[in-house]
């Protein structure tokens, strides 16, 4: 078989080979089954695909080319239904706010080691998303959980206690390198709008106020909300569940991994680690030592 | 140390552990570096990041929030400047266009199968970002090559000859399902619009169409452009290099992904395979036998 | 720079560009850091690496090679130092049974496709190996954390109790495909046998069967161990901790992986998705409707 | 539907839902389709998986255990037949010289970085095997591949001269770190051992041998073969593809990747980056400005 470029062609296995599933054992009677039964496995609500027909959330694709933009197709294929404009606004803010934190987060890091390493620019984009797991890019997602508590009737100082007896961070608030994260603050402000003209309900953002009140309390040194506070706090306000909070923010940030991969590939590093030459990571473990066998 | 959630907290691995190199050999004397040496190593032009500062390509982050779309900060984190309206309105289209073509593709199937595996939503992402190969995801970027050689003078036939000779299918043409692809349309006519607007130059729309030509040419049945051809004029057409046409297409790709594994999580599913139960894979190798020793 | 094949040498970025900081703002004194500061941030007690020196726990490579096995570097490697024959018997054993276990199984169908996707084997094995997360390849790691609550103490009754109060599995325990592991008999039979010779002490061993006759109790089909039990017991006999009973398995089923991607990279499919054409994924969403915009 | 823990428990989608393909259109008569055909599609030679059998390339599951090697299991796994006491002698030396090359390889720090993240073991251990591209990870393959054209006649000094051209590195040869690499001897040694004894042909450590002695003509400073160089060796004379070669040093590195995620997840680090605190990656972008808009 030929290797060819080209999209989409789906595999054709050798026929003398993989169209039997038993060739040691043939069976006498061929056995069929529902055909349902096999395309119904992979059956999806998202889009329908058939010969010249690709239906997304029940738009025809041609319809919605060149009719939405990138940030509503976001929320269509997520939510099923388009955004209203209030929504659509939200949206793009969260999502631009998020792209990028610069290469000393491990997520852009490794996604421009990555790009030095011989693989395609998915792979790169593939590593850096892969590292927003729950501790570099969950704080979104676990912030709008304490949200949904607070939102649920619980107080906020009970939350701000329960964390502080932990001896952990509250997820969404403070930040190592900025006092006052400078996302906050234009964050909020368009939420504040959204709520005056009662576009959105305003109980999420009410809770983190309160939430971030409290953790002032008693502190010569306020905590402020950070990126993932408000950015949790718009995808509340949206009505995405907590865990979609991660997924978009690995859209958002997925940009600034992809912008970064391409500037390390662009500028034609091999096989870049973390030290620069002739740097050697240091070494504290057991001396040097002969195998005696 | 306490294990806390919260986001962009930087790691402090045990100081008495990880703050010296060679805790086995004590240097008489400790060595100093140029700091710059070390953050040069690390230095980017896409962002600056300090205490209190987000810049991307030199704006100010909350500059940028409220006032510029996802679709623009793609386009600015990429290339470094904001892009005009209709720079915008093409690559809002060919984002849109690409989102998703549903579970029979290995992306797809990927990412929404290890979303029943018990990781991240990232990690679904991640897999399926990564699926995106040279085969899957690069056809569009390869067909940018394409259009870069016609545009450089070579002639569409001898491009068609040359992947004849090879039994090769040209990237960006003809599709396994689809008869005509239904984003061609509506994606050249967008960049039709633009070239008459004079908005785009048009070369490498008129270099697909040649293409094209050349392809239909003695053959009773077309092989019409598909997405990855119309992306690549829209791509080719903004001055993106080819390695970027894949690069969108990831973040394109992504949000179907997101949506499909998303679902696949909601659904329940644990573990969840290629076949439904009780379908075994069939088996085609050495029969059963005894290990002789 | 030309790009150039070769490994392991490291990047060079051009000197104009990233060895200075700040281009935009030249410091007036050039800062210096202790070295011992960068390098000691990434210092391992696992190898140590200089100029024609390569130590892995404390041995120098050269002597490892030729007189160690792979599975006794794998212990030596995780534990920082060689095994007894008794434990190095032991986790050759568990490693070999853990390696495949067919095409339905998810992290081997995504290695199967990414093979077809143009991306390298090495993708290809990390999308099978990524997959293996806490529900996939978590359960071994899981059923030792329920073993040591009974060697803690916990009553093996108290265990299943709660279980079923979740109406949740054991981890470790049953399989949707085989009334009876046939991996169980053969690794508890290596294990009692080096609990009997004193190599082992064999309280997890005692907990393991404690634990499947208290699932057994009242049932008139039992639940017997299976791949994920018995391994636990060998790992947890073994010193493990949990967690690495995670990182055993992943290596361990890399290999099938890779058996599996190469196999169908050898066969030449392309972009292999879940489905054998013409077989589209069915569709249960929102019937087809046009865009009112 | 409980979300449980355990192992191997396929997914089954809610009835109602998935196991009909089409709701909105229901067919007159439902069709049916050759079983075969569905399973045939995820056919393999590899294992057969049947209610209570594992049959690894026809060999039960249980036969293996206890009396198979892990070493001797990847071969099986990949070759199809278990190797000769020579060739696995071979291949443990080969595999357990390439486990590890310390936290300054991109695919051991991004591994390290991603224990840090919040991702399970598996995913840390994937993003360091994915990184094995073809520039980090390509060498031993890409080794072979020359090592093929000489031992099918060509003159090493035309493959010399060749890369001389291009200005390009030998792959397998050289290393940066390293003025001669400490696992070159130890492995060839054992090859010439084997070669010795009639146990393995010998062509592929000539050929090996002839382009190094062709590579130091005329030079002060001799380019002596590294790791990638010497395993490519072994890998040649025990008749494995080129590809497998990747592939085997894919598994021999995850132990070293899995070793150094695992030394960072026990610290208890938390999303490390490439610089210790408080440094900040270096900028050299556009100047700061403000948004006209």
């Amino acid at each position: 078989m030929t290797r060819h470029p080209g999209s989409h062609h789906h595999a054709t296995p050798p026929k003398d080979r993989n169209m039997t599933s038993e060739p040691t054992t043939v069976p006498a009677t061929p056995r069929t089954i529902d055909e349902a039964k096999v395309t119904g496995w992979w059956s999806t609500a998202v889009s329908r695909i058939r010969p010249g027909e690709i239906l997304l959330r029940g738009y025809p694709v041609e319809q919605l080319i060149g009719r939405t933009g990138f940030a509503e197709q976001i929320w269509l294929m997520l939510r099923g239904e388009l955004p209203t404009p209030a929504q659509h606004r939200l949206l793009e803010a969260a999502l631009v706010a998020a792209v990028d934190h610069g290469p000393q987060a491990p997520s852009i890091a490794a996604a421009r080691m990555a790009a030095t390493c011989g693989v395609g620019l998915n792979s790169a984009v593939a590593t850096g998303a892969g590292l927003l797991g729950d501790t570099h890019g969950g704080a979104g997602q676990q912030c709008m959980e304490i949200l949904n508590r607070i939102m649920c009737g619980e107080h906020p100082r009970d939350v701000v206690l329960e964390f502080r007896k932990r001896k952990a961070y509250i997820p969404g608030f403070g930040h190592r390198f900025h006092p006052r994260d400078p996302r906050r603050d234009p964050l909020l402000a368009l939420v504040r709008e959204a709520v005056d003209a009662g576009e959105v309900p305003g109980h999420a953002l009410a809770a983190g106020l309160a939430l971030e009140a409290a953790l002032a309390e008693g502190r010569t040194k306020p905590v402020p909300m950070n990126i993932d506070g408000a950015t949790a706090i718009i995808y509340a306000e949206l009505g995405f569940p907590a865990e979609l909070g991660r997924g978009l923010f690995v859209l958002s940030r997925s940009v600034g991994i992809l912008a970064h991969a391409w500037e390390e590939y662009e500028g034609g590093a091999r096989i870049k680690g973390p030290l620069p030459t002739p740097l050697l990571a240091g070494y504290h473990g057991t001396p040097p030592r002969d195998l005696e066998r």
